[in-house]
């Protein structure tokens, strides 16, 4: 039963301990030594060369992914080999490319923001036009965390976008009362969980917090939320981890955001806040053995993201005082050197009272020096 | 910050998760390739062996323990060259020899059987006159799940012992009603953790089955096994993780039993039923870190062993139908052969009625095939 997961970010680390508990041999193909999964690392190498990743497939059961970089390409050479790849190439695409995951969204008739293709200034100008004057601009590959993604009121604003000839995803800039993220697990035979639909706090882009199971959700946007992901995972007929991220509008609607196809940082409370982390569903999902029950083991998690770190030493130097401070918080480091706006690592509260709950998790995160809020 | 695990056993298997989440380097002196904590050893080798023990300790930055065997001249020959040792031999010597425990803990007046030390045949026939023509005599090193123990009504049935010429230890025979076990994590610097008493159900001399917390004990009995645990972790200089077995007798007096400083076996529910697994806060108390939350996280855990294991194949050949039926049960699987009356993993469940959460172990446990109890 041997999983290799192609990336060694902190998503990979996650799966370690979940590995371990059930004995799962986790194999990772790192981009460089000392990655953050390094404990698990069996290759390092880049994974945009097709003879590192097919000699590392060779070594595992099924292939996997820390994100969602890996050329298609070579992708499809691992399945036309027979390498079983969760999940596989024709999933993974509408999450590398976000115009092909509007439209094929869209043509299932999933609730979106108003979007469309920009192949030329005359498209933007018109789009801006009919937008309210605003744009929401993405390039369609190689985003993340606010990286690749522009709010313009003019053409000119994204002039350099446009010259580069690729096309870029258009979007109205939604008016929206809050994020919310739904992520849910199938497995290749059908099987589909989904955890309760958390809401998540972005700051400057970056997934800040996360409150599981999102405050007053009325029944409806929980199970609108739920249905949206379901489809998703069927339609697109992903295996692993699904984490659908969407906006809550100002008039109730619920709009798909962006799509991740594998454990995701709006999912990290599931580690201690749920029966079945994201992490170790993950590996149940890819390996298709039964999914794990998805429930709260409390009725508020509160996840808040390690950002940036201390100005100077690393976050272990922080122990003493935040252990000592919030004896109930869970603390995960992911090895990561600290550095502004840097994931490094998380803090998550449990409990049943969210004023308080919140409050531990932000004061345990705050012991490790948010050098971004300083 | 380096913690240094001489074995390389399930106990320090399932520190590697706790490790990873709190990113401490954790390196282990395993005795053989291919060991269930083998993704963090870092040397194999013989743990009588001076060079090897030295060699390791030179790489990490405090010596800690998945058994309790390593030779007294050796753990001090590491005191001695300023090696961090926890706990250290001064109190370890306690957990390794049985006399020296009861005499050591007669001298602080803690409560336990009457016992006797056994140097000859007339010894051992006066204990058992003495103790209504029974006795529990125990080899005073080396025992271990049942090993190193005999119950005996006359002097003849011990005779290959006491030719031996090693002293032996004789107690009474308890009329308990029930085995508890405590458990509480001691810092160097003082601070000291207790996680709720629980109720240790065991089968021919090993652990089968620990209730979290021990079901209708009176509010008595578990102060008293705390206070026994608190007492006997600062008085002996315990640091890290002491276990202590205890007898409830039908009289309802507590007594002890064994000692255990390391993790232990009716300690494992809290990785997935104490805010705080006894794997993390050993960690930390071997850390000097400040201790975590000790509470349960559901009002009953109940932890079964998988003992032996599936009759053909592994372990993991049962999760589809282990899964599937009970999806919010936690597996662990320690990575070793199954074999008859073998530790080779356990379940834990969690939930707010006993009986319920008490079946679900049990009957996930079941799909493992217990040889055992075939």
């Amino acid at each position: 039963m041997i999983v290799g997961v192609i990336g060694g970010g902190q998503l990979a680390r996650m799966m370690i301990p979940a590995a371990v508990n059930l004995d799962i041999d986790l194999r990772v193909l790192a981009e460089a030594e000392g990655s953050p999964a390094a404990l698990a690392a069996t290759a390092v190498g880049d994974y945009r060369d097709l003879d590192t990743v097919l000699d590392f497939a060779s070594t595992v059961d099924v292939v996997t992914f820390d994100h969602e970089h890996v050329p298609q390409p070579i992708l499809r050479e691992l399945v036309s080999r027979g390498v079983a790849v969760r999940p596989g190439p024709d999933a993974l695409r509408y999450a590398q490319d976000k115009l092909l995951m509007r439209e094929r969204l869209g043509g299932l008739g999933l609730p979106m923001p108003v979007w469309a293709r920009i192949e030329s200034t005359a498209d933007l100008v018109r789009f801006i036009d009919a937008n309210g004057g605003r744009a929401v601009l993405k390039t369609a590959t190689g985003g993340y965390d606010g990286k690749g993604v522009r709010v313009v009121s003019s053409a000119e604003e994204a002039q350099d976008w446009i010259e580069r000839g690729q096309p870029l995803l258009a979007e109205e800039l939604v008016d929206y009362s809050r994020e919310l993220a739904q992520s849910v697990a199938r497995r290749p035979s059908g099987q589909i969980a989904a955890w309760p639909v958390v809401e998540s706090i972005q700051r400057d882009g970056v997934c800040a917090e996360v409150i599981a199971p999102a405050p007053s959700s009325a029944a409806r946007a929980a199970g609108v939320a739920s249905e949206i992901a379901h489809t998703i995972a069927e339609e697109l007929g992903v295996t692993g981890v699904l984490a659908v991220e969407l906006f809550e509008t100002t008039d109730e609607r619920i709009l798909i955001n962006e799509l991740a196809m594998r454990p995701h940082n709006t999912g990290h409370w599931s580690i201690d806040g749920s029966t079945t982390s994201q992490f170790e569903q993950h590996l149940r999902a890819v390996l298709d053995l039964p999914l794990g029950a998805t429930g709260c083991r409390d009725d508020w998690s509160v996840m808040v993201n390690i950002l940036g770190g201390p100005a100077a030493g690393s976050l272990a130097d922080r122990y003493p005082v935040a252990f000592a401070e919030q004896p109930t918080v869970k603390v995960h480091n992911y090895g990561k050197e600290p550095r502004p706006g840097r994931k490094i690592g998380h803090v998550t509260a449990g409990g049943d009272d969210l004023d308080e709950v919140a409050y531990l998790a932000r004061a345990a995160a705050a012991h490790f020096g948010d050098s971004d809020l300083d």
